[in-house]
């Protein structure tokens, strides 16, 4: 596949971000005061906190979500649609976007939809068959079950077993697109196989699952496939989506780029043990502090480039004021590296372990099959035509 | 859609067919002396007649038929796969490869499928919506259940609807083909749209069903799809299919290209009266005849342009000794136009007559729901994951 500039595409991210830079070229826009505003104070109404990842400007920016404000304020219909293709083996930065789906969700009191894009998975990968794909999709879906979304009103789906209802869907929107426009978002050419490029109606076809104003958040680096549904939606009679953007999280090994499970020892996966995840901290986390203690004390550490710190202000340390402590003392030489460390893996480890109990949980009491098959929202899409 | 040398792609046929160069063009061979021997003899065995599409060499050609031979003397599976794109109003000339598919299923005693691309249909045609389709597609598929195939041995389906089932062989097929294969067969280009490219994965499917050896029947402009099927059957598994190719019956108004149903009042129609039968065929049918009795009388007919003689000698006198007769008067200027005309309107009213009694026998015993749902290969078919 031919990448496009900046190296942003959906499969592919690297180099280190300017974020200002894909604002501009991708089109979109900062989230403004209101934004937040408006998110803060339906926050507080639910008596739902306002969200960590919105006070630290990990989702920083947007399209269309003023649409969204807009219609909760007529009390018109909105609704999620998130996603994941297969992998296995998900790591911490896997969980971003659904956690913050999970927010969304509850203050907007909506339905959300979440794809597993099964087929995706395997018409983009030469060396993976469905059997493989199917025993991630397994693992994936005990991960994002264990979020915790409101079980009548979160549907999820793969694509392999959903196609069956949304067939027609997909044929309304396929007929909709044509070659030049996948390839030129894409960089689809002549050795693409016919099933990727017919692939981005595909994930189109959630955004056309209700009339009304549809949101998806996610990483910007996904907004392609959902500036083409803007070409066509009113075409169709719905609505065109909107997002609400991430940046990404910078991987254990350094700020460049995002995570990637394909190393699983360099990445924390969420099936991780306390030790692994010590260990995991102890060797990769790429530092910003100086090679020795004695230079540490004297220049202090850069706050910039640390990943502990970066995964503490952007993922689990909530308290403002406790954040803005680290900072300083890092900075200032106070704080050392091991002890920066030792911080973000007691943080991790409490995540991480209470993420496991979760997803027994949702084995115990056989959620997934809610989310699925039997919970309201589920009952309802497998009753859709769709025609 | 550009159109590809000659004229012929599966969506087109125009203009005067030389079959010869077809022939050389598609690579593929006339049915030798061999491979009607093959078929007389086995006819024989099963006291079926000799089928007069092959006496009158209307199927002329083929792509590995030997194939197909060689499978049955091992006793290996053989299957017949067919299909037909939803048009609502079947003419006579549809039901050419339908009779001739019901002879080799009764010469093999092997299973058929029968592939309604509902979907295509959609895809390809700008103005029709989903909801004509399907109108378009019950109209048809009582007419293909009157044809009387095996109903334990037959599944008809719907893309739309069997697309449940057939969605992973579908992942497995779309993945093998590359946009530049479908560009130079099809003539797809930027301005197509993503379904319309990923298509011919869909119609590839159905010969993977079975592990055997398929037997395709079709008109000879349908080869291009099942090319395609060849360059990537062996790395998924399957045997390359075969195809056993036939000529286009002239339309009523001339031996040009092939029928059409867009003018209905000058195709012979599944449903017409007997009345509607006399009157086109009187008003529509291109005769070789002269302009008056005396020219007639005195200079013949010419039986290689008239409408009448060629459907008399491809699809209805099966008397070898008759239609020479009938030839020989004619060109004589014996026979008239008129009293040819009438040969012909009595021989197609009796098989149009008989036509409709088989369609109303189709409604009466709920045929149709053995062949889609309930027959024995059905049932299996609806049991099928194809992971």
């Amino acid at each position: 596949m031919v990448i496009t500039k900046n190296n942003v595409t959906p499969w592919l991210v690297e180099g280190i971000v300017d974020y200002e830079k894909l604002i501009e070229e991708f089109g979109v826009k900062h989230l403004s005061e209101d934004n937040l505003k408006f998110l803060k104070d339906l926050s507080a109404k639910k008596n739902i906190p306002f969200h960590l990842f919105l006070k630290r400007n990990l989702y920083f920016s947007h399209r269309d979500f003023d649409k969204v404000i807009e219609s909760f304020k007529k009390n018109e219909n909105i609704f999620l649609y998130t996603g994941r293709s297969p992998g296995g083996s998900m790591h911490i930065g896997h969980l971003v976007s659904f956690l913050f789906t999970k927010y969304l969700q509850d203050v907007f009191d909506c339905n959300l939809y979440i794809q597993i894009p099964d087929d995706e998975k395997f018409l983009f990968k030469k060396d993976l068959n469905l059997e493989t794909i199917e025993e991630m999709t397994q693992k994936d879906l005990l991960n994002i079950a264990a979020i915790g979304f409101n079980p009548d009103k979160t549907f999820i789906f793969r694509n392999s077993e959903y196609i069956r209802n949304m067939y027609p869907l997909y044929l309304k929107t396929a007929k909709k697109i044509l070659l030049s426009q996948t390839s030129a978002i894409f960089g689809f050419n002549n050795q693409s196989n016919i099933g990727m490029i017919n692939y981005p109606a595909l994930q189109i076809v959630p955004t056309f699952f209700e009339k009304g104003q549809c949101l998806i958040p996610c990483a910007i680096d996904q907004d392609p496939y959902f500036r083409l549904q803007r070409d066509i939606a009113n075409s169709l009679g719905y609505k065109k989506n909107s997002t609400i953007l991430s940046k990404f999280i910078p991987p254990l090994t350094g700020t460049e780029g995002k995570m990637s499970a394909t190393n699983a020892n360099k990445a924390i996966l969420l099936d991780d043990c306390a030790k692994e995840i010590k260990n995991k901290i102890n060797k990769y986390a790429f530092s910003g502090g100086q090679p020795t203690i004695e230079e540490h004390r004297k220049l202090g550490g850069n706050t910039k480039i640390d990943v502990c710190y970066q995964w503490l202000y952007y993922l689990f340390e909530e308290d403002d004021k406790a954040i803005e402590k680290i900072k300083n003392d890092y900075e200032k030489g106070i704080l050392l590296t091991g002890e920066l460390k030792k911080i973000l893996i007691d943080k991790l480890t409490l995540f991480i372990e209470n993420h496991q109990k979760n997803k027994q949980k949702v084995i115990d009491e056989n959620l997934l099959e809610k989310y699925m098959y039997k919970g309201k929202l589920a009952i309802k899409m497998w009753n859709e035509k769709f025609l």
